[in-house]
């Protein structure tokens, strides 16, 4: 025997990505998308501020970025009106949902989730061996009472919830949110996976809850900041479970240019007003684009729209085809009965033409 | 109960940090540093098309970064004569060793590396509850013999060596490396880190060795290439191991600027070229202010000159807090023998102007 002793886990597991790139795609295809609405990134783009910061911070990457994100846990805090100990920055949710989930779940430990929710969060529960309960949506929402009767059952170490959601644009209150906070049972950390929070209506997200230990909120700089590329996340909660982190975490992984570009586009308010409108007003286009076509919008508090097609997922995976042929990157929910939808991100004017111009092709061609 | 039951792993570690970072010792000083010699950053940054590329990047940064860094990887794999499936691209080495590290050692498992090298590597066999195993500096050298004698006599899953070395800046040619890599048991994977190989003499980096599955290279953007505040690495070797990164790896973890920036970095070896050259020269001159100082300086093939002090680790020790105190940071060994030595990355002209001017008071002010 001469290749590497893998940890039995690592050897037990399928080389796997929880989704396939937008770049992957156009290589095997040969073309480029001419719209890139399928993997929920922000059109917009952030702050022409915080453009100009990471254009000035490049001047700077010879050094290391600061291990603390000092300055970006000092706004981060004071925007949330909480302390910097309460925050932890990482390598976007994504990154920081490998560090949670390696700290708390172990070989055979279980963890609770919706069924077809964040596929990115399966994968590392995978990767660290835990055991994935998934719970159905009800009415294309994430259900947080079965989720907790879930936890109960099986002694979840960990529950996952994302507020609003993603696939399905659904959301609850931050009345729900809470209540579901007041039954986590002894013993079981509820993440709260806030990444589209910020496109959501007044009253989804709950206040300041870093007093409970048994809850962590995730926030990123992907989505409504505009910044998927630069790679930034924040987990917030109690400061013994942000203090574990240093435990796991890569200390001197933040990219330095995405700090500043963190820390410029969180002070920009007023360009993330700006987005939030733009957004909201594509929205409603999308919705009316399905209108036209026969198909309802399901209602939406994120920057995507999902489109019930009316029929079962094989039909939903033949209209996502159809739109890829013709080079609008498009992505649809994983599981029935959300897999009767399609979800299209917003996008510029011009991709919403496209899509205008494109969908009635795509839902021909599926019919055909 | 309701904190999180963490994994008993994860309960036993301490909060820890490989290294205390600069900014981190700025705040605690109330002080920014004059020089910033301590990191072995490469303080002449990277080429001025790579700052341009990841200047033009940021436009693009509403878009996540391509999860196959293809562009890169075909580039890397043209520099190297290798496939792009050799190849695997990670948030810097202390990224990729992470992921190696997780992928190979479970609880228990032994693990070699040098007493006194690169404590992230510490870090992560610590984190994934390997045991580790140190073996003496020779001479100053990481001692390749008695690093394969140890990995027989405890069944080590990994051996880690860095050519050259850190923190003593020395090395060995390619043919002992060569030589190292034929002895490693079967069962028994080997690191060889070459972070800072790109200023080492012709002849010390061995030819490609990806047909051997018992043996993995680390190379990095962040010293030659000036870029340490981007956070890009490659792991390069086996396809099969390769691969296996994919079942652990965060796929869209890469910054989007980040990529661009080392792919226009890699392909200006003119620039890389003259960059070494500067090097070189500042190397030489640091061993004068050695010299100088009646102290002497070990032969380099990094971007760093470590210096005898000529006493024991308390000394060096006060040097190098008097030279902090003199507003250059610098760091030193950790573990005796080697920390009879301060360790200083190479500067500026006005850097080592500096150095010129505070060593003289710093060893004063330690001998007083």
């Amino acid at each position: 025997m001469t290749e590497p002793r893998y940890t039995p886990l690592i050897a037990s597991l399928p080389a796997t990505t929880p989704f396939v790139g937008p770049e992957v795609q156009e290589r095997a295809r040969r073309t480029k998308f001419k719209a890139r609405l399928g993997a929920n990134e922000n059109v917009f783009g952030p702050s022409p501020k915080a453009i100009k910061a990471m254009q000035d911070a490049v001047a700077g990457i010879w050094m290391y970025g600061d291990s603390a994100s000092h300055d970006l846990r000092i706004a981060l805090a004071s925007h949330h009106n909480v302390s910097m100990e309460n925050i932890v920055i990482g390598a976007g949710i994504d990154g920081l949902l490998g560090s949670l989930v390696r700290m708390i779940v172990g070989q055979g430990d279980a963890v609770v989730t919706s069924a077809g929710a964040y596929p990115t969060f399966n994968y590392h529960v995978n990767g660290y061996g835990g055991v994935l309960h998934q719970v159905p949506f009800l009415d294309d929402l994430e259900n947080p009472k079965a989720l907790i009767a879930k936890a109960k059952e099986v002694n979840a170490k960990l529950i996952y919830i994302a507020n609003p959601d993603n696939p399905m644009g659904t959301w609850h209150n931050a009345n729900t949110i809470n209540d579901m906070i007041a039954m986590v049972p002894d013993g079981t950390l509820l993440i709260l996976d806030e990444a589209y929070v910020e496109f959501a209506p007044e009253g989804t997200a709950p206040k300041d809850l870093t007093d409970n230990p048994k809850v962590i909120r995730m926030r990123t700089f992907s989505k409504a900041y505009g910044m998927a590329g630069a790679r930034v996340g924040a987990a917030i909660g109690h400061v013994d479970l942000i203090e574990s982190f240093t435990k796991v975490r890569d200390h001197f992984g933040m990219s330095r240019v995405s700090q500043a570009g963190a820390l410029a586009a969180l002070l920009d308010q007023d360009y993330l007003q700006n987005t939030l409108k733009k957004i909201s007003k594509a929205r409603i286009r999308l919705a009316q684009i399905a209108k036209d076509n026969g198909l309802a919008a399901i209602p939406s508090a994120t920057n995507f729209v999902t489109i019930d097609c009316g029929a079962n997922g094989n039909f939903a995976r033949a209209v996502v085809a159809e739109m890829i042929n013709l080079d609008v990157f498009i992505r649809m929910p994983f599981m029935a009965p959300e897999d009767r939808c399609i979800r299209i991100s917003v996008g510029t004017d011009a991709d919403l033409d496209l899509v205008a111009e494109t969908l009635p092709k795509a839902l021909i061609a599926a019919r055909g």
